[in-house]
C-alpha cells in the first residue's frame, strides 16, 4: 500500500519528451515544487536524476521512508555530506549532457557540481556536461490533469469557506490586520498547512494602492475593502478576491463595483480554449475602458494557479501563449481610484471542453 | 524623521574592510537577512550596491518610499524591467571587480547580469568581473549590536510567554499538532510576524526521532514532551526547547532529564569567550558521557541565532571557529533513547565580558 500519485508516469513522459531539444541524457530537478510534480514526494529536500528510462529521488535520512512510500516510481537514493551519491548515481546512469535548472541552482551549487562531476570522471569520452534548462516544469504544470484539479478544487474550497465565515463577522472598528489574521486561523483550522501569499485587507483609500498589505487602518461604513487571499492544501494554492462594504454602499461604489464585475463576468463568459491570454484579457479590459476606466485596471487580467500561487498560463495584455483545456487561472479585473479606494474581483477558473468552469464559491456582491 | 538603524554605518566599514581579501571594488547583496543587515531596509525585494565609498540600494516602485526612510546611508535607484537599473548605476561608480553571493545567486540570474555588464561595457580597461564571494555577511552577522540584541531579547520574550501560556494548559487527550498550534496563535496575537521554524512537539517515542515535528499524536500521561519553538519578531529569530512531563514523572524521566539538565547547566556556567565551539560542545557533552548515554546525544550543542535560527557562530564537535563577546547562540543538549523519547532542554545566550547571559526564562522543571 503506498500513497502514490497515478498520474507521475505521464508527467515523466511529458519531461522526457523535452529532452530532445537540448539533446539531454539526464535533468536534475531541484525546484521543490517541479520535484513535488515529477515525483509525488512531499519532503522539503531532495533531487530528482532523471534519465530517459530511470529515475532516482535523492533526498536525506529523515525523508528515505517517506520517499519510498510517495514517490514508487523512483529508486530512493540517500544523500550523504558531499556529493559522492550524485555523481555515483549518475556515474551508474551512462549519462554525459545533464540538464538543471538555471533559475534554481545558485552558482555556488553549480560550480561544487561541476567539481565533483570532473573529479569522479565518467560522462563519456566527451565527460559530462551540465546544460542550463528554464520553464521546463512550469511549462508543464500549466495543464493540470484530475489529481492536481481536486486539491486545487479542495485548497479553493477551505479558503471560499474561510472568506465567507470571516466576511459575516466583520464590524466597522476592526483593523486591516485583525481580519487577516481570522483569515488565517480559519484556513490553518480547516486544514490548510499556509497561505499562500500574505493576506490582502485594503480598507478605503488603502484599496487604491497595488501593493497594500494589511496595516493597522481601522475599517469604517460605506468604504470599499478588498480582501485578495488564499492558502496552501497539500502543496496547491488557492487565490480569491472580493470587494465588500460595511453597511450601505453608495452610488459611487455601486458603479464601480457593476463595472468590474461586468467585466469579469464578460471574460469568463466568453474565455475559450485556443485564445491567447493577450485575447481573454481583452474581454475584459475592454468593458472597463469602453466604461472610461481603462487607465485605472493597471495589471493583467489573471495568472495561472497550482502548486503557485503565479504560474503557467500567463493571462495579461503581453500573454502571447494559448490557453488550453485542463489550464486553471484566476479571471480578476480591478478599478483603482487614487484617494477613493479599489475594486477587484477575482475568482479561479478551470478550461473545460473549451469553455471555462467557476471553481471559486465565496459570496459574491450581485448588483 | 527616519526609522534608520544607527549601526549600519558600522556594518558597512566591517563589509568594506573585506573588499581587500579579494581585491574587491564593489559587492551586490542580494540575501534577504544580508540586506536587512547591512541596509536596515525591511522590505522582501531589493539589491544593495555597495563600492568603498558609495552605497546603492535598488528596489521596485513598492518599496522606494520605504526604502528611502529606513536606509538613509543609502541612495535609492528604482528597478525596472530589464537590467538597465543595475548597469547604470555601476557605470556610475568607477568599479570594475563586482562580488556577488554565489550561495545566493542563481546561475540564470549570474548570467543575465554578466551579459548585461558585457552589453553595457565599462568596468575600466579590463572590464568588469564578477567575483565569487561566500558567507561575508554570515561572518559579520555572528556578533551582535545592541541593536539587535534588543530585537532578539524581545522575540525570546514573545516565545517565552507563548510556552509559559500554552504549557501551563496542555492536559492529556490534545495532540501534537494542537499545542503546535496554540503556540502559533500565541506568538502571532503577540506580534511576532512568523515562525521562525516549524514548531516540534515530540511526545513519547516520537520524541526519540530528531526529526519529527508535529503529528496527529495524542498526548499521555507520564510520558517526556519535547517542545521546540520558535518565532520572529522584526526579522530576528527566537529558538527555545523544553521537555515537560503531564502528571507526575516517573524514574527514567527524572533521572534522563536531571543528566540533561546538569549538561546544560554545566555548558552556560562554564563557557567562554575565547573557547572554540568545540571546547563548548564538550563541556556538555563529558556530562553525558559520563553519565553513559554519549551516544545519545547526536547532534552539537547549539547554534548561533539571529536573522537566521541557524547561523554563526558553530557551537558544535567539529566548530574550530572561536566565540566571541556579543554571540548570540543556543545551548541545547538531549538525550533520545529509541522507543522510549527524548529530552532536550535549549536556552539562548550570549556572551558578554566573556560569559554568557542567559536570554531565555520560560519556566524550566528543575529537580
Amino acid at each position: 500500500m503506498t500513497d502514490a500519485n497515478p498520474y507521475i508516469g505521464k508527467r515523466l513522459e511529458a519531461l522526457r519528451a523535452k529532452f530532445d531539444s537540448q539533446e539531454l541524457d539526464a535533468i536534475l530537478i531541484t525546484n521543490e515544487h517541479n520535484r513535488r510534480y515529477f515525483s509525488g514526494f512531499k519532503g522539503s529536500a531532495g533531487t530528482l536524476i532523471i534519465t530517459r528510462d530511470r529515475a532516482a529521488l535523492a533526498t536525506d535520512f529523515r525523508y528515505t521512508e517517506q520517499a519510498g512510500s510517495q514517490a514508487p516510481d523512483y529508486e530512493v537514493v540517500r544523500v550523504m555530506p558531499g556529493l559522492g551519491w550524485l555523481t555515483d548515481t549518475l556515474g551508474g546512469m551512462d549519462v554525459s549532457r545533464i540538464g538543471f535548472e538555471a533559475d534554481e541552482m545558485s552558482v555556488a551549487s553549480h560550480q561544487r557540481l561541476v567539481d565533483a562531476l570532473d573529479e569522479a570522471g565518467g560522462g563519456g569520452k566527451d565527460g559530462y556536461s551540465m546544460v542550463s534548462t528554464s520553464g521546463i516544469g512550469a511549462e508543464l504544470r500549466a495543464v493540470k490533469d484530475p489529481d492536481e484539479l481536486a486539491l486545487l478544487t479542495k485548497a479553493i474550497e477551505i479558503g471560499d469557506r474561510a472568506f465567507d465565515e470571516v466576511s459575516a463577522r466583520i464590524e466597522p472598528g476592526v483593523s486591516e490586520v485583525e481580519v487577516a489574521w481570522e483569515i488565517e486561523k480559519s484556513v490553518r483550522e480547516q486544514g490548510a498547512e499556509a497561505l499562500s501569499f500574505e493576506t490582502i485587507v485594503a480598507s478605503g483609500p488603502n484599496g487604491a494602492r497595488p501593493h497594500h498589505l494589511a496595516a493597522d487602518r481601522i475599517l469604517q461604513e460605506g468604504e470599499p475593502i478588498v480582501i485578495d487571499m488564499g492558502c496552501r492544501y497539500q502543496g496547491f494554492c488557492s487565490d480569491l478576491t472580493r470587494t465588500i462594504v460595511l453597511g450601505e454602499p453608495d452610488a459611487k461604489f455601486k458603479e464601480i463595483y457593476d463595472i468590474t464585475l461586468e467585466a469579469q463576468q464578460t471574460a469568463i463568459e466568453k474565455v475559450e480554449a485556443g485564445m491567447t491570454g493577450e485575447e481573454a484579457d481583452a474581454l475584459a479590459r475592454e468593458v472597463i475602458s469602453k466604461a472610461g476606466h481603462g487607465e485605472h485596471f493597471g495589471h493583467g487580467l489573471g495568472h495561472g494557479v497550482g502548486l503557485e500561487v503565479h504560474e503557467g498560463p500567463g493571462v495579461g495584455a503581453r500573454s502571447k501563449g494559448k490557453l488550453e483545456d485542463g489550464m486553471v487561472f484566476t479571471i480578476e479585473p480591478g478599478i483603482y481610484l487614487t484617494g477613493w479606494g479599489g475594486v477587484r474581483i477575482e475568482d479561479v477558473v478551470v478550461l473545460e471542453n473549451g469553455r471555462a468552469r467557476v471553481l471559486s464559491n465565496a459570496v459574491k456582491l450581485t448588483p
